[in-house]
């Protein structure tokens, strides 16, 4: 599990108080960012290499309202990884008193710049995998 | 199903050139928004009666990209309604070829103003009652 | 003067209940985008001719504020234009009541993919030069 | 002046490969929460003193475009402050050469929660002043 920190920002409130729940799905995406900085794998060598990575299922399940200013803790977690697909979850935690505020899932396939399906090539699949495992090793602990 | 359309936005594009997925929310929303108004509830209405409806779930398949400046049409359909919550379902359909960019569904609760799961009161729940059966029975033709 | 309507959207409220200052710019641009059609230009033919148009400034003067579901009005108009620039106004206004909710500006420069400043060629200079001068005569009147 | 860090998030850029011009002003409020914060004010104390500060004016000046994954500092100094209204200005300066990529200013004013201008109260004032006359004595040096 990667994990970093954020506050919450004025602009992700809405009219009920409360921050908007489509912003989450922007906390996943810096969840899932700073996991494959932490595998070795910045986003800009991928768009380097002509390798695209739509996103192509996410969910979101809300239990408590993020507020303006709280502290929060995106925790991302890859929990399936082929050549041909990365899957993630994540935890919006809320750093005061640990609460967890939502729990998501996103998948991301790989395809050229035509946005046909392709298999992730030699470097790119061995740091992430590699990384994978080490995470998935450490958790049966 | 109700369904309005819009056009997509610079603002919604990212640096693939392809619409940000946090977006589709929002048009789940404005379509959500939309069936609600057709059922004859305005949001301001529920705000005014101190009854809150926070999401608790969403989700999103996304098949095909949307591009700035195409015209898509978001079409919601409620798929199950009781005094505790609405769930709804949603397809974003781009106009020129009618392909399906995406699909989705949310889950809205009631609660008061203190986040208490509330019930649903008597002229909110039978205007949007009477909408969604309404709905369904067309939907079986 | 080229006027699109829109709706203001849930997303963007924040805790205030008024629309966040920051999506006005995304309605100047809306408002830009339809002056240029209206214009004879779309942005994705300056893009497919690697003109890139970038944002040197923008301003914007509140007076009022926009609030959910308010139905509104982007005028933007062309108060300046040449082979190197162009330059914009815009009114937001509210529909119900004709208010003027907040006046802006903005300035476009022309740049190659490199960053480098040109100079607008041709074709693109004709359209929008004609509506320019066809949009200052009329306002004459 | 008081600055705070952050990174570019990839939702924040648009087609053109940059950061969205309309995010700029999101950092500048985010720097003006943060010198706030280090005079010792917080949003919430204002709110719930039910003093509203509306934003009146805001302006931007582009110099180079942020980039996805840029290490950003937002650096925001007051520039006038009076019971009636505060003035910030804002510089984004990108981390790894000290280049600033824009420059900007707002207006906030202090109105009670009808929208009448109203005038900032004792403690609150006091708080504000001690820091702008502080920051002053600062950078006089």
């Amino acid at each position: 599990m990667v994990s970093i920190c954020d506050r919450v920002r004025y602009v992700e409130t809405d009219m009920m108080g409360v921050v908007h729940h489509s912003n989450y799905f922007r906390w996943f995406e810096m969840g899932r960012v700073a996991w494959l900085r932490a595998a070795g794998v910045e986003l800009w060598e991928l768009m380097n290499a002509n390798i695209i990575f739509p996103i192509t299922h996410v969910e979101c399940n809300y239990k408590e309202s993020a507020l303006y200013d709280d502290e929060i803790e995106i925790c991302a977690t890859m929990t399936a990884f082929t050549r041909a697909k990365m899957d993630f979850k994540y935890q919006i935690v809320r750093k005061k008193d640990g609460a967890v505020l939502a729990e998501g899932e996103s998948r991301n396939v790989f395809t050229d710049s035509n946005g046909h399906i392709t298999r992730l090539s030699g470097a790119f699949y061995d740091r992430i995998n590699a990384y994978y495992l080490k995470e998935q090793a450490e958790e049966k602990h």
